[in-house]
């Protein structure tokens, strides 16, 4: 394990430059970093004014994804980042941590020379896709997992179409493919992100390393059973689908919390849907994530089982709809190596969590080894304005990320990462 | 008991009239008679027609309620009758065959000459409350049940409020208390309705008398945990609403079962209510019915035990929101003996069963010694086109209102209803 030189990255300037950012685009009422709207432009025009006091070449690629390259010895490329978009009244944090330490990278490297090889910090376009619900699409059209036939048919609430929106920011939905050039030369992706849960904070720590993210199924189930007059049909009588899912909803957190995955059902619908009839059918949405595929696959297997029993057991049938899946992503060994000895230096530890939310590391990771490193969330809250983090574990953060990049650069410099 | 005497009432005639009613206002869709819109007045210009051949009186009400008066040789006065108006693309029964029993009831009466008392025919308005959410509204008008303030909040989907509405209809809702005076010299009230349920048709029978209709408390109760990520918060530290709302709703189920009532979680609720989000609140409907007000207490108080658990097991909390209430409102003994001994003469058995449904009736129930005949209903179904009851039921369910009805004027005319 290559040690760590001392440069000039300050952490307290990462988290002013976060509290400058919240300033410009925030408030008490949260974040106004809506992607594809000016308050996002303008979170970038003051990513764009530090840039230009640094020696970096700055443009957007074809999904609009901003790209700041500091060239070093070598073409061979460390890409960092995150995403300076928000979802409506969002947090101060989540996403531009994860920018601003990236900024403050290149500003230390910067100030020491010429580095050994190059170094990127990219702000991802849309990763929240809080308007058109397309979340990670700058990273994913850099992975080169985007469907365009999909992406044609998305709107927001207002009905305004994604693809005459684009076209506002400089993206031509037909032109997406050419930004999967930005993966040549890239020898490594790390990235700091707020974990957005309870699990640090009610550990008593600030930082940890992530070993992944985890794998999603998302799935659609509609419970049949008969509609029926609420006075005047007997219980006995009765197929009654809002049982059957009431049934099914505890099963299926009993199999989360057995596999030590999570399972969640969070949307729910009833018809008719009247305080006077039996619900004749009910759908419920199902979330499932785990860090290991098998258990995932088998938290899958043994929903289906409990969806049939629950429905068999009130008279009901059930029916799946597939809706989306993503594999789990686990992170790079060599690079999980880098990130374990650099929260160990900082906060003294050898924490290290499975990521539940995906980030844009999950697309990066599908082609160049990747690694991130969490901060703690207050009361494990994100997505709202009372999402926080306390300064120090902040601070902890962004230095953790700096020595694991710093580490990163030696192995890519050394030609151990392949 | 009094002995029936044989008169001209045809059965064969009330359900002809019922399908010349349905050829006018119904369809493949079903019935088109919503209240206060103009099918809902062509199906009564169809009713006027028919009176227009009888000597009687008729009017309408301060409530909209159509009245024909055959007068009597004492101004004690029978009441029959129920609603034309219906749900939207509802059944061709629900209400429509006690209207066209009672006026068939009319005709055999005017043919015999002069009725030892007076007999009223009544069709009561917008019994169904389909548009404006008040259901009964002629029959509370009438029983004095009506909130004037609540009524003037109502509007329909379209925001039509229904005081601009119900001028075009003769009505004025600062009068209404006017309709009140319509219980005057009113000694009894027999209806004859379609059971909307499947008990009898389970039974292998045609008709029963109606011992009641069932008290109703109906509630809203909202579960508050704490929304999450779906990814994020691990499954022991979750407060899921949906878990508590889904444990309540399988207790309720199970209360109502045992008290041998009837207990309905009919709606649903989810906030944020997104796939990717643990719920934080979750809204439900309840609604619960029993003949007893004693076990219709018991079962109150059981979910109210039941939701405190169901929330505690959850780390939530449940609020209790009031929506309507309205006690058991069983029917008049002696008028129970008219009704058992016609049916034990029509179908030969001793059947009866309370009511699930509220129906005009129940207004009624309130001040005057009240009856009702159901007939069955195939599969139980009704508010859609596919309500349905065997001919031969039909025809056996006007015959025993004939009978009850020529039983209770005896009753009355012997001055044994008080």
């Amino acid at each position: 394990m290559p040690s760590v030189t001392s440069t000039s990255f300050d952490s307290e300037r990462v988290v002013a430059d976060l509290r400058t950012l919240a300033e410009r685009t925030g408030g008490e009422a949260g974040s106004r970093r809506l992607c594809w709207t000016p308050e996002w432009v303008e979170a970038r025009n003051l990513l764009r004014e530090h840039l230009a006091t640094l020696p970096v070449d700055v443009d957007v690629d074809e999904a609009g994804n901003l790209w700041a390259y500091l060239r070093g010895e070598s073409p061979d490329l460390l890409v960092v980042g995150s995403h300076l978009d928000s979802v409506p009244k969002g947090g101060w944090l989540d996403g531009a941590l994860g920018v601003m330490s990236g900024l403050e990278l290149l500003r230390s490297l910067a100030s020491s020379g010429r580095p050994p090889i190059s170094v990127a910090l990219v702000d991802w376009a849309d990763e929240e896709g809080a308007r058109f619900s397309r979340s990670l699409f700058g990273s994913a059209a850099v992975a080169g997992t985007v469907d365009v036939e999909i992406l044609r048919g998305l709107s927001d609430k207002e009905g305004n179409r994604l693809v005459d929106i684009l076209p506002q920011h400089g993206v031509d939905i037909d032109r997406l493919d050419g930004a999967r050039t930005r993966l040549e030369n890239v020898k490594a992706y790390v990235e700091v992100h707020i974990e957005q849960g309870p699990v640090l904070e009610s550990m008593g720590r600030g930082i940890c390393t992530v070993t992944g993210t985890k794998g999603i199924e998302r799935e659609r189930l509609i419970f049949r059973g008969q509609a029926a007059h609420a006075g005047t049909m007997p219980m006995p009588m009765r197929r009654d689908s809002f049982r059957a899912a009431s049934r099914f909803a505890l099963a299926a957190a009993e199999i989360g919390d057995r596999h030590d995955g999570v399972t969640t059902v969070g949307a729910v619908a009833c018809k008719p849907g009247v305080v006077t009839a039996v619900a004749g059918e009910t759908m419920i949405t199902l979330d499932m994530r785990h860090i290991d595929a098998g258990e995932l696959a088998a938290m899958l297997d043994e929903c289906r089982s409990a969806a049939a029993e629950a429905a068999a057991a009130e008279g009901c049938t059930v029916e799946w709809e597939h809706i989306f899946r993503i594999p789990p992503m686990p992170f790079h060994p060599r690079l999980l190596d880098a990130a374990r000895e650099s929260v160990r230096e900082v906060e003294g530890h050898d924490i290290e969590l499975p990521s539940g939310a995906l980030h844009d590391a999950s697309e990066m990771a599908r082609h160049v080894p990747t690694v991130m490193i969490f901060s703690s969330s207050t009361n494990g809250l994100s997505h709202t304005a009372e999402e926080d983090t306390p300064h120090e574990h902040l601070v902890m953060a962004a230095d953790a990320f700096h020595r694991t990049c710093q580490r990163t650069i030696e192995l890519v410099r050394a030609g151990e990462l392949g």
